[in-house]
């Protein structure tokens, strides 16, 4: 099975990174981007037992810093 | 509108992220996880008239390094 987690800034959290997209892009002519925000994406192999709750428990215990950063949680079925 | 971009390593490609972020989790006890990989999550606010052939060229010229990550990109309407 596989465990898709997301990672986001929260809203209102200032995202560094991201304004060094929004501006780049303009330096390279696409002025169409008003903003831009970068998280991370993690692929997780899990037992196919595995619940969601564990998997809220990594994040909340390594992969995402519960004080600035949402995430959320997706198990799929390996197919 | 929003453009909705993964970046993630090619297979095959080393992922030492992914290795210790695998290795962390047996460490906390998650013996199920048998592979980590991560990837970047981006989201772009662009103009309305903004086509996936546009934010393509933003991740060919940017945001992703075409040798050795794919990408996919997803366009939503805000709602």
């Amino acid at each position: 099975m596989k465990a898709i987690i997301h990672v986001t800034l929260k809203k209102g959290v200032l995202d560094p990174q991201g304004k060094a997209i929004a501006q780049a892009l303009h330096n390279l002519g696409f002025d169409g981007v008003t903003d831009a925000r970068q998280g991370k994406f993690i692929e997780l192999d899990v037992a196919a037992n595995t619940t969601e709750a564990q998997v809220k428990d990594m994040c909340d215990k390594l992969l995402a810093n519960p004080v600035i950063e949402d995430y959320r949680v997706e198990l799929r079925s390996k197919s």
